[in-house]
């Protein structure tokens, strides 16, 4: 690699996306330990939900977000989605040349730990799409194949994450969860991987549930192989700017009031639209 | 009019779209008026849902859906869906020629009639951007502007329904309805319109709540008004061949197995794919 380039992409952003705001769990995380580099956050909310889609559909619509992510130079992107981790991390792999996490692999080697050192147990939570590609039981299964990994797909733990049903006592959202989880409960798994970027922020009522399992952010654990990855190869800057922009599919103000609701603070600012359909 | 094209036109099926699977409500009703009639079915359920989304983004899609419908050479169309009634019907009324019925106009004049004669309060129940819009208020103002209108977003709606929580007694669902429209109970209003195709599902549940006021279906109303319009401009076939092809922007399996929660049949056979942003 000519050294003039290497320097150049040193200082280029992190591309980060996901279906819509969900990734900003993993992006809260992934700033927190690189505080000096750039971001460029992508969310599709023209096109949200993803995890209710078909594997083609994810696959489409995951090769035009990392298009856009490219067209802002970034040097490697997070994919902060469990869905399109789960059915298009392979396809966006083959596609690009710069590194590309999903959050796939970071929780499933802190499950198998957590597991190991427990009792073998390991629970898989995520949308229709994460869980009918097996993408978690695979993963945690090729670290120890001894490990029993159960799953379970919570489909409308997403429109309450965006709806803002997530507080402990809430009603709603305690009767979904119980309607998802009082079975699983009963085999008291070790580990329980939040394997959609929403669900971090349901960590409180499906604690209720589960009150004697480990529950792994999927985002965090990327985070954190992002980081080791990026250190690894070179690719971190000295530069120490710390910006951060987010792009939109839909309406600006839409995203960066729904944004507070994970960030709590006020995106609008560096928030800015983009015509998603239009990288093919 | 020439009179072999009047003639080629009577025997074009009636095309209706909605984001998903909420128009079938409405599509039920107008096979169930015009048995003799062919018709196309869109649901763009890789892009659903559309309520949550701003004007341009509805708009474009919208557009889009009409273009496909004319591809097949549809002689009508039905917008079976509330949020494109409330924010796109005049860009498409504009934008083709056919004729063109949301689920605006006969929601509200069934509402208007039924305020009318009992306590003059009209409630309308709809998605973010349906209730943005007021196209509802506006309607029924515009009919008579001493009647009181009430609005509410019920974002959560859309979800329970197509995640099949619809029962009268569902905890999750009734927590939901009760946050939603315990207040608007207190006012008794005589007329209540479920401004999107998805709530006649939910009838159930919402009724639990506003047991004094009759629930308006505003997609039956449309086909009531659609099948007035073509009869009164001869638009209706003779030829009594009462075939519907159904398609979706996604997966053909997923959305006949979703449908049948609609439509309690099984339309795979007649269900076809379309990649919906070609039609631009």
């Amino acid at each position: 690699m000519p050294e003039k380039w290497f320097v150049y992409m040193q200082n280029q952003p992190i591309g980060i996306f996901d279906s819509g705001l969900g990734g900003l769990t993993a992006m809260s995380e992934i700033q927190r330990l690189l505080p000096d580099e750039d971001f460029v956050y992508f969310g599709d909310t023209a096109r949200i939900p993803y995890g209710t889609r078909s594997r083609p559909v994810i696959e489409k619509y995951s090769m035009q977000d990392c298009k856009f992510l490219l067209s802002k130079g970034v040097k490697a992107i997070l994919i902060a989605c469990g869905t399109v981790s789960s059915n298009a991390l392979d396809l966006l792999e083959g596609s690009f040349s710069l590194p590309i996490i999903g959050v796939i692999e970071g929780a499933a080697g802190r499950a198998a730990e957590i597991a190991e050192a427990g009792n073998g147990i390991v629970c898989v939570l995520g949308t229709e799409a994460t869980i009918k590609s097996n993408s978690f039981v695979n993963a945690v299964n090729k670290i120890n194949p001894h490990l029993k990994v159960i799953s379970k797909s919570c489909p409308m733990f997403v429109p309450l994450v965006e709806n803002g049903y997530t507080n402990k006592d809430n009603i709603a959202a305690n009767a979904i969860a119980d309607e998802y989880l009082s079975e699983i409960a009963l085999q008291k798994p070790s580990a329980v991987i939040l394997g959609c970027t929403h669900y971090p922020l349901l960590a409180d009522v499906i604690g209720n549930y589960l009150p004697d399992s480990a529950l792994i952010d999927s985002g965090r654990e990327a985070a954190l192989i992002l980081k080791e990855k990026l250190s690894a190869s070179g690719l971190l800057t000295g530069s120490g700017r710390g910006n951060t922009e987010y792009y939109t599919s839909d309406d600006i103000t839409l995203f960066a009031s729904l944004a507070k609701r994970f960030l709590g603070s006020d995106i609008s600012m560096n928030t800015y639209k983009t015509d998603i359909e239009n990288f093919s």
